[in-house]
């Protein structure tokens, strides 16, 4: 199970790999919200998420003999782009499992980390059993998105620079928001900020209509989500919390915060005004929560998880929110 | 004269204050670049580009009684910004002289700095002499936007975390391209490098039609653009290189790069890809000239010195260059 030994030891692995993102902030930002803002800005990390962290944090755990057979990963997005890039860094192969309706560009960047793509056909072919049959056959090992100690050791890497710049910034309380899919990079953070900053609580936030964090830990138990798709915060629509990931969320954050697409979009509008950086609407909704939600204290730190945008939905968010 | 001593008091007075902005990389950008590039995101920096140094910088250098009075800028740009926030956060008055048709955000966003804005009348009011006249009655110190030996020495504090970044990325060789306007950034990063890093070599960047600085280091002496208008790069259409800033350019950089709109806007368009970064046109004409110039070597770094850029500009790049 992780703890804050793996966290540390993640983090050692990592140093001069991973890059430390800042935190950011803006005076402008804070007129808007009425409080402080700081923001954890992981949409310029490595691959353009945090993801990458958890990849190299799994990958440089394996021993040598078993990284060089390969890794595999299951994803269109953002953890098949960290798991892409960790794997190459590392000399070894990586196979990336892709539905052959994917974007075309998002088959041909993970080409370009330098990762084998196998599409399949998600209307004819079962993904699970050809993972399984590649995993057999090649001695690969899977890394999953978010259910395992090791990935949710590496997003907790993010904690501890959290709670460094933090306290560098004259801040050791404050609610920390999270952008939450299946809650590695929650439950990471939160496991590093209980050591580290004890002052800090953690909150989820996550898209309405998929607000299967918010209810579990309402309800103390894992609740699903009634529907797969329909939000535009795509990165982020887990069915459910993680078997690993929902008992650290439930003994250290909550409550969960659920913001609606129409503040993910305002939240990147005015993160490309105020703090030039590109989120995707899953990677906004932390910010969102932080700037649109009641009752939160004078200082909140959110984390900014990722900006792999289509160029469309961010043209959304300008033409609905910045005046032409 | 600014020299090492002057920029490395600088960097002790802006530490803790300026953020350090990290040197960004991304392996799809390479490969598009087809040679290795180091982004120094200075967009990142407080109130949007590095002109919060050279503000800093030079407010931070006056005396208390002198700096109580309050200090002067005129700009309804980046250097405006930069001199606001610095004041307000030395506790100090600044007074802004911008034109009455500035557009209203950014005389509001100045004013949210903490500002006074003073409004003049480009045509029938002549605003040197207004500021000579706001100098003389309130005891004002002007804070010229880069021939002053303290504004050109907190820019190069970005020469000085260049130089530490890239060694940390193992870089101590390369072509450093520079957005140039009138030089106080381009003129600090050369003479930051030439004490910390003398394998680099810095190279101005410029738009076509406005490449003064390009030929002045051809002619050994300061030449002027023909016309004041008509390129989207706003941010750096300076007539000629500063009387304080050409020296130190003439001895330390060239060639010059020139690049087009077009290709400005493309590099505003992959940042946004591959960077997950906001550029403003004439921040993005480094990355521009790291991209399209022939004949440079395979490790490149550039600065991304602004992204304050209005939605609409930001909408042609993701428009021409990013297919919907």
């Amino acid at each position: 199970m992780t703890d804050l030994t793996m966290i540390r030891a993640a983090a050692a692995r990592l140093a001069g790999h991973a890059r430390v993102t800042p935190l950011l902030h803006a005076p402008l930002l804070d007129a808007v919200a009425g409080r402080r803002i700081l923001l954890k800005a992981e949409c310029l990390q490595l691959t353009g998420s945090f993801k990458f962290r958890g990849g190299w944090s799994a990958i440089s755990a394996l021993d040598p003999a078993t990284r060089a057979k390969g890794v595999l990963a299951y994803s269109s997005g953002n953890h098949a782009q960290g798991v892409a890039l960790a794997a190459a860094r590392h000399g070894g192969p990586a196979v990336i499992l892709m539905p052959s309706d994917a974007p075309a560009v998002k088959v041909a960047n993970t080409r370009t980390y330098g990762a084998e793509v196998i599409l399949y056909d998600r209307e004819t072919e079962d993904r699970d059993a050809l993972g399984a049959k590649l995993t057999a056959e090649r001695g690969l090992t899977l890394i999953r998105p978010f259910d395992d100690p090791q990935v949710i050791a590496g997003q907790g890497t993010a904690g501890l620079e959290i709670a460094e710049q933090a306290r560098a910034a004259g801040v050791t309380e404050a609610t920390v928001i999270t952008c939450c899919g299946g809650g590695g990079l929650s439950a990471g953070i939160a496991l590093a900020l209980e050591a580290e900053a004890p002052g800090m609580t953690v909150r989820t936030a996550e898209p309405e209509g998929f607000d299967d964090v918010a209810r579990s830990l309402r309800a103390g138990r894992i609740e699903r989500n009634a529907k797969a798709t329909g939000s535009i915060c795509d990165a982020i629509l887990t069915p459910s919390p993680g078997v690993l990931t929902f008992p650290i969320l439930n003994r250290l954050c909550g409550p969960g915060l659920v913001v609606s697409d129409d503040q993910a979009l305002r939240a990147m509008a005015l993160a490309f005004t105020h703090l030039r950086i590109v989120l995707e609407p899953g990677g906004a909704v932390a910010l969102a929560a932080a700037l649109f939600s009641p009752d939160l204290p004078d200082t909140v730190i959110c984390t900014a998880s990722g900006g792999n945008v289509d160029p469309d939905t961010f043209r959304v968010a300008l033409d609905q929110y910045l005046t032409r």
